[in-house]
């Protein structure tokens, strides 16, 4: 008896996190003509008169999301704080007021706190936001963030998933996969370290992917830029779980294909290197690496001249038809189907 | 060394968390003229042309706020909705939007967490409130949940905490100590279940606290009843943590006392009848028991007539001047100090 309940139940793995989503909200309706998005995009949105709302959330959970042994907690707060800011801006909206909500064991001193806010206020100071609200409960065991943010604009400049174009230029602000590559170089730190405790790591060689994945920023200044520029992206997420995962977001809500070019990513001379040294493909990386915080958006083809002399900016491929699919055309200029693969199931191969 | 070093750590239980709040956000600066009230209220109030956003966030962790072994997964969605509502309301407000993350652990099946999505949708349907964003994640151990709601009004209607004045009477709704009780009831069958667990629980003549308990209503009636008798209240807080520790949050942040009147407080019978199976005192439950989620609000004394014939209402004393202080006139006509105990203290005892 007991192994047939078993067997009709359905564990979480097998619908992942954006299946289980779409599963547990999909008979949930929209009744408030001020809710113009809902669950879907980067942030949801409000409309009211002149204003535009954006609203995003994130939940950071202790040996899931960070560990301690090797995260500084002020970084944590600041990074607790980019990865929804991140979001607001993947909307072209301005990031205004934050709130969080935190909640802790027995075993973190005033100290710990005080360093955890330190970052949070740092990043408030950093990103001109209002911290305005939270919650301070205990916990059983770790920490856990919950961060939400706000943000606003006006109507015409928000920026969702769903309006790319087959022909639209695909572009990334930055580079990518550093902040996966820090995430290794910090893992075998930490693996020494549990054999030899007196070992003095030298992270030098790895100064900036080490930081890009404890101190992430986020793209505010490209959503201004694109403003000064004059540019209104056709679409534009932000890359938290790696370029191939999120163009395909793109590509499925916007109904498009797009061919993104292996040669045109941009990458670090740090994350090839490492990518060396660890054996890694750094395409792969890139592609699937995760929690680089950049933004990827599609542009209009007669924008491509106010962009293209700005080193913010990388095109790397473009959007064509739905039926043609989504490919990435290889440096040996062989053409292969993109694959969404998080960081989390890079993780575990 | 090691022992000094411990003796200049400050532990989360020295400073409380209304104190661990103040400590960590006070010097976190306001630089958006959006931001019209942050921390210190029930919800944050965000500015903007014609329409006023009310942001409030909770965060409720297994072990906690809740335990599984008799709290049904639908009535957690559905309580956890609740929590955040009740502060909407409380600032006058109408609730618009929440968004949810969940942070869960494999031991849940998907057909646990369906339960607890239709707790939530049910919250929201009664509501009229849209589910408009969240996360979804793993977690070590336990369940975590994780609510922010948003509602809006208009400026005149934002009531706060700081603006009753010595005179005002002081209301509150419905009857309270319910919801503590019917956890004493709980707590008092799970161990019974411990011992015997094929004991089956009678909890008939408890229905009304248990349900008070485990599925509470926010009280979305109360504002609108509100307006249509034309009555906006001076200042209004929600029912949480006790009514002795709200009324005490009136009195401090609009600098005034009280006296609040034994004699007058609302009590449910089952109330009564099962604080004296438990020789428990039901004042002390109504001042300190918590989770009520009825309103507290204060009202000028011309508007008395308007509210005095509701059933809805009952007025259980007045504010005076500050240097009266916040006292407890009992039925034998003494006047104790009333102090502030959260239902988590009541608990330790």
């Amino acid at each position: 008896m007991l192994e047939n309940k078993d067997q009709s139940r359905t564990s979480l793995e097998e619908l992942g996190e954006f299946g289980l989503i779409n599963h547990l909200t999909e008979h949930f309706k929209i009744t408030h003509k001020t809710t113009l998005k809902g669950i879907g995009d980067d942030a949801a949105v409000l409309s009211f008169p002149d204003t535009q709302i954006v609203v995003t959330t994130d939940l950071l959970i202790e040996g899931v999301h960070f560990d301690l042994s090797y995260v500084p907690l002020k970084h944590l707060g600041y990074k607790a704080v980019m990865v929804n800011l991140s979001d607001v801006y993947a909307m072209n909206a301005m990031a205004s007021q934050i709130t969080v909500s935190i909640a802790v064991s027995n075993r973190f001193p005033l100290e710990a706190l005080e360093d955890l806010y330190v970052g949070i206020q740092t990043a408030c100071t950093n990103y001109k936001v209002d911290l305005i609200g939270g919650d301070t409960t205990s916990s059983t065991t770790g920490l856990v963030i919950s961060v939400t943010a706000i943000g606003n604009t006006t109507k015409e400049k928000i920026v969702g998933r769903d309006t790319a174009k087959a022909g639209d230029l695909v572009v990334v602000t930055g580079d990518i996969g550093a902040a996966y590559m820090g995430l290794q170089v910090l893992e075998r730190e930490k693996a020494v370290f549990k054999v030899n405790p007196n070992s003095q790591p030298d992270l030098e060689q790895y100064a900036y992917i080490v930081e890009r994945q404890l101190k992430p920023e986020a793209r505010k200044d490209v959503v201004l830029l694109l403003e000064s520029l004059e540019v209104l992206p056709t679409s534009m997420i932000d890359i938290s779980d790696g370029l191939s995962s999120e163009i395909l977001h793109l590509c499925k809500n916007s109904k498009v294909g797009c061919n993104l070019y292996e040669e045109k990513i941009p990458l670090d001379p740090q994350v090839i290197n490492t990518c060396e040294e660890f054996e890694l493909d750094s395409t792969t990386i890139a592609l699937s690496g995760g929690e680089d915080y950049e933004l990827l958006f599609t542009i209009r083809q007669e924008d491509y001249p106010k962009i293209k002399a700005n080193p913010n900016f990388t095109v790397v491929g473009h959007m064509t038809e739905e039926r043609e699919g989504a490919h990435l055309i290889t440096r040996a200029n062989t053409k292969i189907p993109l694959i969404a693969r998080g960081w989390n199931a890079l993780q575990s191969e």
